[in-house]
């Protein structure tokens, strides 16, 4: 009943397909109050007033309330905290204290009957603010003053990382190759918007909170601190979620604003973004601008990588902390041979929407950047691009590869095996050399075709995890384990771990994610973590589960229990095949006198606490092939391959789906969706009309072939992380691609290639400019 | 803070006062439905037909469903089977097939709209049923074969218990002392009557179960082995109840019938019992008939005991299986030096409501049974009653004492300390004898005046538990274990079994009892076992948490974890009142990467499954004066005074009310709790004006002492049982009493001693007539 590696038909899909998804907006609690955030109108202010008093008039609202009802209330704390690093002035205030830092930013919350009402009232909200300057820019702002941080800098901190001696090697290189790149703002934007739902139990004295997806129990945590409730009495229930991408579910003013309501009027309490409320109040994401340096030797041997780059935060740091940065510097590194590093990232707060992590967070920028310089470096160099990564790729000699690096306290080890030979794998299986040839004979008659490939790092499998598997007296298998259903397939995945030890099909196991009260902790789903980390959990403790069936069955059956074949969720002993008990059976015995033990849970029931050791770095390549409208500047992509070495697959079909989408994203990100602003730091982007999400028609047939040639090592089921490895190179390839068409001797510049920025870029090439584009916000 | 043996305000308390309390009713579902449960009016019949097509036609019926909807489906299983006894002809379908066997029997269930449509609909369900020859008596039925199951005698089996030669000693006694005597029909009739609530969850694809408050994890795996669900898809939480007393929560008929149709129609459904409904479905209890010898030599000393007694079962065995009889059996021994002894319990079935377990079950009859013929004995010898007793109990020097007897698999060990000394201190506590001095001078002038004592022998502390304790990073505790909230306290006892381990006030602890989403087993609150088993898994729970607070605190203060000093939710190290850790700033520790442990579950979390050796043996003593009213019969009791050892009280004023409470539960069955029936089996008692509960009235003060003597050696908390020795001994001493009063030099024949029963006793002592009355039904 081989469960793991087969794509068998995912668990959430009846549910789904026949309408009983539970989604945050479905959940309707009766009393339920509407929530509406009253937001500021200003990038960055100074509140004179707020007057709720037409707004507290309005028949049908219970409550108005400002940050003068939060008094005393902790900020929103980071989750993840970086070493050194004092966020304290720059955290975010549930509604805002003082000051406005963006449009957008939470200044009152109504509270009313129906969603209606709220928002009329919400209009009704008089918020007097004196306009400050504003920071759109964030490497012109990083040394402001800021009032508003009681005199502290814009710029929050610098994370740094390298090892080697940098400098000595770029002044002994042979060849240096200097670029500026930027990364545009871009973000998830999840089909559905986020949404909570908060109620109060008046006899057990908690609340029951429906919409937390990303991290429940994080988020349970804070708000409890931040209330002033013990954690206990906050009970987190799953949601279906249409899509999620890092954005949902991290600790927002939101996640602090429904269940304090719910606390203060012990009503439920119900809160549903609109469109235009998720593009200025969910975390934006991605905005960097980039000094890169690489130095090479006579032989086009990497040699060393100089980075310094700046990260525009927006308006506050959210729980995300330095998380984006460590990420980008860190991995900087890459998949190369090289010798020396220092990488180094500047996180300011400007006045824009905060910014959070999005799907290959940081690895979108490093992959996006240290590519984007080596195709520069190739045609500087007069290298073949392909040639110049397969020169510097580590080879099979060289693994596991450690960088004299430490990333969330473990050391970063590469461990997968022969990067190069993965290249290689990947340019016969894409084709890429013919593509190549494709797109210059096209050139040739005067079409304007490139292509471009990248070799991506990448990383996941961070932290720990809990899990529980149960069987019942029915024999019935359930699951608990601290992960989110955010769209990937986790509970089928979690089933077909389950299902694997006990030899049952994977439909009969039932998952439950992140029930604070069945599992009392878990991490979330994030960070590619969930199959690596809480896959691993849930392995163990059916593992545990399978121990104890073997010790009850072999009192029963007499038999060793290590002899006992576990087939079809049956413990057959050795010889005759009627000597055999099924997990129905023994779990019933489990519970009687003789099978009990002091100390030892009854029933059949296995726990696991799975603390990783450190992150697994998985790889692969990307590789487009672009054509540009001349008269349009729009890039049309014509085709595009990726291959990416998963150590191995729970369900081969969810993999393909979670790294085909997410080179979708990524594509987007490189092409077409921006957050803009107006000078006075107004968003431009606040419909689907405005900021524009791919499209099927922009997207080619991707061909995609996962690897399972490197299991990973640290974990023993071995697998990767397989939920970002679509979107981290896309930038990377796509920009690669774009230059390759325009021939261009330097760099793109920015990313996304939007067509207004390709037409520069053509009009710079042909009029002999320096082929970038001036910057722009 | 010594939170054990101090009497805090009761948790509960606050909830109950200000009406948060949630009892069954109180659940309120949107768009639920009501069930009604149609019954048999016939006591025994053959179901030729039920036409449900007119209630199935009222307008708001949305479901009526017969045993024909719940074919294929198993009988309700017991809960407790007896080695060797095969019930299974004998147990009861949810919904009667064939044959019924006592009015009450359920027969349909119909489900509407709202209760009034459901009880209107159920009284057109038309019943074609043949009447059958009624078995009423036990004893006389026992040998009859009934078509109804299979052609099975009446009598299911005869438990047995015995040691010694008891043959040969009574055929050597000095003297011989034989009587006949009955336990009335009566049970524990709570203010409350039973009710439960059942919500399907289409995404969770789970039901919500409120109300099952006696073994609710049991009644789950009932539930859903009967409905073919996996247990893991019923959720029981927890509800407060207005008594129990055993009766409330055994699962019952109604108790599949409300999760099944809520299945079936994926509806909310409700069901709440009538008073009416009550008397005739909810379990009866105590009915049995004895006939005891007892044999002594010549210093009075006992030698041996015979007991053969039927247990008028009703019409089917219920979830206790044969728990009554056994602990009739085993018990009948007694606190006494008895060389030889066997005693038989025939298990009858007649066509009454089936009876099942009521506070002391067992218990009330052997101690009556055995401490009246105690003192017909001491007439009939001519020996003074306290003295005879005295002469016979166990003393110092043979505890602990073991018979030769195992009692649900574990020998039967007396585990108290000399029970002579005890009954000396009952005497001088209750100034027992300056109350027999005052009857004797009553009695001369012409009064009905009399005193009885008895000296029971009680038992606690069965089977096992778990508990899980939390101390989340707000410092907040939470201890979930596996009872229930019927009204003694059990909240405020584990929280101060909690507190102690912290030394933190009571009252910050939040208990959860039979939720079981947090706590996935537990046995259930029944025969005094809560505070024995659940409160030693609660301690051991919260050792661990201590145990892992000091490990964690030990390295951040650099201390040997062994030295810490907890006082008030703070770990000190020796020397400097600085270095102390709260428990919520090393809750939150437990969670950084330093302190995460492969395989420990994260957080300050303990959890631990206690499982008892045995059972505890507490005793005690009870003391009855009484006067009659020789015109009505009536018996008013002047004087009642009761010692019971505790061994250990976790709060002393919770142990009074228990014991109070039980004695007047124990005096309304000596006195006038009955349920009759007419010689067609029709029930005569079916309200509160024709079954007769004590009122404030009839009750004198009861003078309470309560000992804490001998702690139970068994359990690291020293506790024996409070719930049930109060009303152990009322039947003995009250009938004891009123034989005295009487001057009878027989026995009283049958409990209760209500006016009718009392004058016949009168008449037939002043008539000259062996003071016997004769037998009813």
């Amino acid at each position: 009943m081989n469960a793991i590696g087969t794509s068998v038909p995912r668990l959430e899909d009846e549910r789904l397909l026949l309408g009983r998804g539970r989604f945050h907006d479905g959940v309707i609690r009766p009393g339920q109050l509407w929530m509406r955030v009253v937001r500021s109108p200003v990038a960055h202010g100074r509140i004179r007033g707020v007057d709720t008093s037409a707004a507290e008039r309005l028949p049908g609202v219970v409550s108005v309330i400002t940050s003068a009802d939060l008094v005393g209330m902790p900020r929103i704390p980071v989750r993840q905290p970086a070493p050194g690093m004092d966020f304290t002035p720059y955290l975010q205030a549930p509604l805002a204290t003082g000051f406005v830092r963006y449009v957008g930013d939470p200044v009152a919350a109504v509270l009313a009957d129906d969603p209606y009402v709220a928002e009329d009232a919400a209009e009704l909200v008089a918020l007097d603010i004196e306009e400050l300057p504003v920071a759109l820019d964030a490497r012109s702002a990083a040394d402001l003053e800021l009032e508003c941080f009681g005199g502290h800098r814009a710029e929050v901190g610098i994370i740094e990382f390298g090892y080697g001696e940098v400098d000595e090697v770029f002044a002994g290189a042979a060849h240096v190759v200097s670029t500026n790149l930027r990364v545009g703002r871009h973000s998830g934007t999840p089909l559905e918007p986020r949404g909570l739902v908060a109620e109060w139990d008046d006899r057990a004295e908690r609340m029951t909170i429906w919409g937390a997806t990303k991290v429940p129990y994080f988020n349970r945590r804070v708000a409890a601190q931040m209330i002033g409730l013990p954690e206990h009495r906050i009970h987190m229930l799953e949601t279906d979620a249409g899509g999620s991408f890092g954005v949902r579910g991290e600790f927002y003013p939101e996640d602090l604003l429904v269940p304090y309501l719910c606390f203060r009027t012990r009503r439920p309490v119900k809160w549903s973004e609109d469109r235009a409320e998720h593009f200025v109040a969910a975390n934006h994401a991605r905005q960097q601008e980039h000094d890169i340096e690489l130095a090479f030797d006579e032989d086009h041997r990497l040699l060393g990588l100089r980075n310094e780059a700046w990260l525009d935060n927006g308006g506050y740091i959210r729980t995300h902390g330095a998380v984006v940065a460590v990420l980008t510097a860190s991995m900087m590194s890459g998949p190369y041979r090289l010798p020396a590093c220092r990488s180094r990232v500047h996180i300011v707060t400007t006045n824009k929407t905060p910014i959070g992590t999005y799907r290959a967070p940081g690895r979108y920028q490093h992959n996006f950047v240290r590519e984007h310089a080596l195709d520069v470096a190739a045609t500087q160099l007069g290298a073949d691009p392909v040639e110049l990564r397969r020169r510097n790729l580590l080879d099979a000699t060289e693994f596991p590869h450690r960088r004299a690096i430490h990333i969330f306290g473990s050391p970063m080890v590469l461990d997968g095996k022969d990067h190069l030979e993965h290249f290689d794998k990947a340019l016969a299986s894409s084709e890429y050399q013919a593509w190549r040839e494709q797109a210059r004979a096209a050139r040739e008659s005067g079409r304007l075709v490139g292509t471009g490939c990248a070799f991506i790092l990448e990383k996941a499998g961070l932290g720990y995890d809990s899990a529980i598997v149960d069987v019942d007296t029915t024999g019935a298998v359930r699951v608990a384990m601290g992960g989110a259903n955010v769209g990937q397939g986790i509970e089928t995945v979690m089933a077909q771990i389950t299902a694997e030890e006990f030899d049952v099909p994977a439909e009969s196991v039932k998952v439950v994610l992140s029930d604070t009260d069945i599992l009392p902790d878990g991490s979330g789903t994030f960070a590619s973590r969930t199959t690596v980390v809480g896959g691993t959990a849930v392995k163990q403790a059916a593992e545990a589960v399978v121990r104890k069936a073997r010790r009850v069955a072999g009192v029963l059956l007499g038999a060793d229990p290590e002899e006992l074949r576990v087939e079809g969720g049956t413990l057959f002993a050795p010889g005759d095949p009627d000597k055999r008990l099924t997990l129905a059976e023994i779990a019933r015995v489990c519970f009687t006198p003789a099978h009990l033990r002091n100390g030892e849970e009854p029933g059949l029931i296995g726990r696991s606490t799975y603390v990783a050791d450190g992150m697994t770095y998985p790889y692969g390549a990307h590789f487009a092939q672009a054509e540009i409208d001349p008269g349009t500047g729009q890039v049309r992509l014509l085709r595009y391959a990726i291959t990416y070495e998963i150590g191995r697959a729970v369900h081969p079909q969810l993999v393909r789906q979670q790294i085909l989408g997410g080179a979708v994203q990524g594509i987007g990100g490189a092409l077409f969706e921006e957050f803009r602003y107006s000078e006075r730091g107004e968003p431009q982007s606040i419909t689907l009309n405005d900021y524009r999400w791919p499209r099927a028609s922009d997207i080619p047939e991707i061909r995609l072939d996962v690897f399972e040639d490197s299991p990973a090592p640290g974990n023993p089921l071995g697998v990767r992380g397989a939920g970002e490895g679509g979107t981290a190179g896309a930038g990377a390839a796509v920009a690669n691609a774009v230059r390759d068409a325009l021939q261009l001797t330097g760099d793109v510049g920015a990313l996304p290639l939007h067509p207004e920025r390709v037409k520069e870029l053509l009009r710079r090439r042909d009029g002999g400019d320096a082929d970038r584009p001036a910057r722009d916000a």
